[in-house]
C-alpha cells in the first residue's frame, strides 16, 4: 500500500495526518502561492511533527505533488463509460471544468514552481507527470482490450489537454462544451 | 511611434533608458523569479528615477509584458519565407529553441505570475496574447493574399504551439525538428 493510498482510506491516525497536511498545504498554496512557505510552516499549520513530514514524503516538492495528485484524482478521476468516445468526452469536460474553477492552473502553476525548484523539484515533476499518464494509457489500453482504435497518451496531451491549459493560461476560456467536445473529435 | 519602438531605435536618451529598464527587469526575474521585486528595485537596478518607470510604463505587470514583447520579438520574430508551410515550420523551430533555451518558459512564468496579479496583470498578460496572435494573424493573412488556404490564429495556438509549452513544462522536451514539423504538417 503506498502513501496515496493509506492517506485515503478512512479512519485512522495516518489518514487523518495525511488530510491534515494536505489541508494545511492547500491552505498555504492558497494564501502564499508556491514557493513561499517551507516543510515547518506546513507542520506548524498541520499540528505535526516536522519530522513526521519528512519521513513520510522526504521533502516539500514530493507533499506538494502527492497533495495536487490527491485533489485531481478526486476532480477528476479516470472515466470508464464503456466507449473511448466516451471516456475522452468525459476526461476533457472534468478536466475543463477543474481548469476553469477557482484553482484552475493548480497544475501549471506547480509544474512551474517545480521546475524552478532544483533536483528535488524535477523529479517531483516527473513523478507527478508519470502518475498523470500512466493513468491516461490506461484508459487507452481499455480502449484498446474493446478493440478500438486508440491514439497515443502524447496525442491526447498535445491535442486535447495543451490546448484546454493554454487557453486558460492566456485568459481566453470559457471552454465551451462544443470547443472540448471539438478537441476529441478532432484526435479520434 | 510606441513605447516598443523607441526602445529599440538606436541612440537617444529614451532609448538607453529602455534598454537598461529591461536589462534590470530581465537580471531581477533571473535572480528572484516573478513576483518578488518591486518598480523601485527596477529603477534602483537601472539607474533611473521610480517616476520615469510609472510615466513611461504605467505599472509592473506592463513593464514585465513590454520587456518579454521586445525579447521575444527579437528571439522569434514572425518569418516571410513567401509561403504558409516555410512561414508556420520557421516560426515553430523559432519557437522551439527560445522555449527549450535557458529562459524557456519565460511566457508561461510570465503569464502565471500575472493571473495572480490582480487586475493590471490580468490587462497586461490579455494585450501581451493580443499583441503575440496579431503577429500570427498577420502572417496568416499574408499567406490568404496568397491564395493559400490558412488555419486560424487559435488552431495554430492550439495545435502547434499549446503542445510545445506543455511539453517544455512537464520536462518533455528535447522537442526534435521531426516532432516540432509533424505538429505544422497535421494543422495543414
Amino acid at each position: 500500500m503506498n502513501e496515496r493510498q493509506r492517506a485515503r482510506r478512512p479512519g485512522g491516525r495516518s489518514a487523518r495526518v495525511g488530510a491534515d497536511v494536505h489541508q494545511a498545504v492547500t491552505d498555504l498554496i492558497s494564501e502564499r502561492g508556491y514557493g513561499n512557505f517551507t516543510v515547518g510552516e506546513v507542520a506548524a499549520r498541520a499540528g505535526v511533527a516536522d519530522s513526521s513530514i519528512y519521513r513520510r514524503w522526504g521533502n516539500l516538492a514530493t507533499l506538494l505533488t502527492d497533495t495536487a495528485l490527491t485533489r485531481l484524482n478526486a476532480q477528476s478521476p479516470m472515466p470508464d463509460t464503456g466507449s473511448l468516445a466516451g471516456d475522452l468526452r468525459t476526461y476533457a469536460a472534468a478536466v475543463a471544468r477543474e481548469i476553469t474553477g477557482p484553482d484552475g492552473l493548480l497544475l501549471v502553476r506547480l509544474a512551474v514552481a517545480l521546475s524552478s525548484n532544483g533536483q528535488q523539484g524535477l523529479q517531483a515533476r516527473d513523478d507527478l507527470r508519470d502518475e498523470r499518464t500512466r493513468q491516461l494509457q490506461s484508459m487507452l489500453d481499455r480502449a484498446r482490450e474493446r478493440g478500438e482504435h486508440a491514439p497515443d497518451a502524447l496525442d491526447v496531451l498535445d491535442h486535447v489537454l495543451a490546448p484546454m491549459y493554454i487557453r486558460v493560461l492566456f485568459g481566453m476560456d470559457p471552454l465551451t462544451p462544443d470547443y472540448v467536445d471539438g478537441l476529441v473529435d478532432r484526435l479520434l
